[in-house]
């Protein structure tokens, strides 16, 4: 990890060097994990353009910093930031990188105060803003990550197959049982825990997207849509299959076949320099063409890694294009209000060739 | 719930007029939740200091919205905040409250924007700081938000109860299993989710005070260190218990013994009108008498509720008083490192009398 880290960082310093800033001050605690391996509850990095970088926790933590981040100088206190600011002003930075997506406005005015106090009457450096600069390095993934994602999806894969084999997927059982025995098997199987909050949406519910699952009860002949990933390593895996339960009618297929041909357009749009808005027409326009453009009511995909929603966006109101490296979901859906509905997930890793998909679960219409 | 979210308003109403102000744009997603019984994972409220509160999400959540929070006017916009920004204007505030502890540096700017669109070279709406109004509220609990603790305490000690009546706590085991079957159990007996990452801690690892399950292995006359919690409707409960695994030496149970005598001292100071640092200073007194004052390298709570870490503190640098309704956190420990070490936590209730004692799992040396 620690090799990896370093890599990492300096890709974080070239940035900062083309912006002209002295340092940059990492506080987003993922971006913190991305970029030194720490995977505790406060750490902030203090990443200077010269080297010399140096990361900082309070004393809960000295010993696990020591195995984790063994390559960089540590600072232990109770007020990691200000305590890190002042290390920028003694070591003379002028300009300051620090996330303004992240720092809250009291943060910010904290901040300032620490840097002036620090400066006693010298020159006070100057806090610009770097919002999402790392966040655009964790867009694209190195081998760790995606051996990370490729084990969390394993992971969904293998509760879902037992789930399915010992018959937990039938009719008299309730969503909330179904939800929390997948998400038992996913800790069983070695998940830190799930991606988010599971989704089990039977019957009509199936057609609210983001179902939350409760005491409602599968029957047969109903759809029954699983939504949910595992988390291994800190990686999120993203999958939805949707199943029908006993016998499946005519409409449940027609609208399963449509939403399985979106999607697996959806799949082959993801390529090296794709524009995002296009990758998610390629598979929008499948579901239009069919009448349900007003049943598919979300963007087509999204990153996935630290953590469960992140860039890029792939939808009508995105903006840039797929890197190798990108790993992303594809999951265009079509929802029959009162009726029920459909969507079909899988995470993908974005590649010169095709992309490799991570979650295998098969795609076939399971009639359990 | 609409009963309870309604007083909790007329709290907030309050503290808006007493400040001057208009309204107040609340955006911290568990403010919301308290304040309105929300609980989807995108909603904001705008509370207007006169009446007529409007509340914010985007069309994912129409549905569950019109369940959760019937009674308030509804604003459906992917762009939530703005579109309360702008009926800010619309309904005439002068003077806007917003979490400036909440709000980053960037959503501040895109707020300030979106208030001088909206003003259309009318008056700009000034936007004042309520860094933490929300969360004084929470730190006193109704007995809507008891109920949830007190169910989540249950499924915490049950959920031990069980794993130590099965045997699962014996030497050969790992930290990780053991940690997981925990994790499991919880989610088994109703939890939504572990209240945090469960801490297994054996041997000389019970000596890290936020040791993170790995792959040691419990042995026999090692002290077994749990620290863990169950959230029930949003609410989390927490609790450590030490055990020694087959047999106990003299100096674990004269560790022990320390502890305990100091976890009650702590437990007898919570009281209505007790200074916090006072509260922290009982059960330290205790342990500095035993010349372990170096060994207790933590504050001696915290309150609990929505949020596993939340008002009030207990330690040397808080700073407050407790009042009737508070849940909180009493947990001492000693370290030894490289040797092993003992925590002992409950989740309490501070009232008029004595305090409600939420986690009922026995604090005797357990010897397994």
């Amino acid at each position: 990890m620690t090799g990896r880290a370093a890599e990492r960082r300096e890709r974080l310093r070239a940035t900062a060097a083309e912006r002209g800033l002295d340092a940059v001050l990492v506080t987003n605690l993922l971006n913190v994990r991305y970029l030194t391996g720490f995977t505790g509850s406060n750490g902030a990095l203090l990443l200077r353009t010269d080297g010399g970088d140096v990361f900082g926790t309070d004393g809960r933590y000295t010993t696990q910093a020591g195995t984790q981040v063994p390559d960089l100088e540590l600072l232990v206190d109770r007020a990691t930031v200000p305590a890190l600011a002042r290390e920028a002003v003694t070591r003379g930075a002028g300009r300051l990188g620090y996330e303004s997506h992240e720092v809250t406005v009291d943060g910010h005015r904290k901040l300032e105060r620490v840097l002036t106090d620090a400066a006693a009457g010298g020159t006070v450096p100057e806090l610009v803003s770097v919002a999402r600069a790392v966040e655009e390095l964790r867009a694209v993934k190195d081998d760790d990550e995606v051996d990370a994602l490729r084990r969390a999806c394993a992971v969904a894969d293998q509760a879902l197959a037992e789930l399915a084999a010992d018959g937990a997927l039938r009719p008299g059982r309730t969503e909330l049982e179904v939800g929390r025995e997948l998400d038992a098997r996913m800790l069983a199987l070695g998940a830190e825990a799930p991606s988010f909050e599971t989704i089990v949406a039977t019957g009509a519910n199936s057609a609210i997207p983001h179902h939350r699952p409760d005491r409602t009860v599968l029957a047969g002949g109903d759809f029954l849509k699983l939504d949910f990933g595992a988390t291994v390593d800190g990686y999120h895996s993203d999958m939805t299959r949707t199943v029908v339960l006993g016998h499946a009618a005519d409409w449940q297929r027609e609208v399963y076949a449509l939403v399985a041909e979106a999607q697996a357009a959806g799949r082959a749009a993801l390529a090296v320099g794709a524009d995002v808005v296009a990758v998610d027409a390629a598979s929008r326009d499948v579901i239009a063409a069919a009448g349900h453009a007003d049943h598919f009511t979300h963007g087509l995909g999204h990153g996935v890694g630290l953590e469960i929603h992140e860039a890029p966006g792939i939808g009508p109101l995105g903006a840039g294009r797929l890197a190798a490296g990108m790993a992303v979901t594809v999951e265009p859906g079509v929802y029959l209000p009162g009726h029920g509905g459909v969507r079909i997930e899988d995470t993908l890793v974005v590649t010169a060739d095709a992309p490799e998909l991570l979650t295998l679960t098969s795609k076939e219409l399971l009639v359990l």
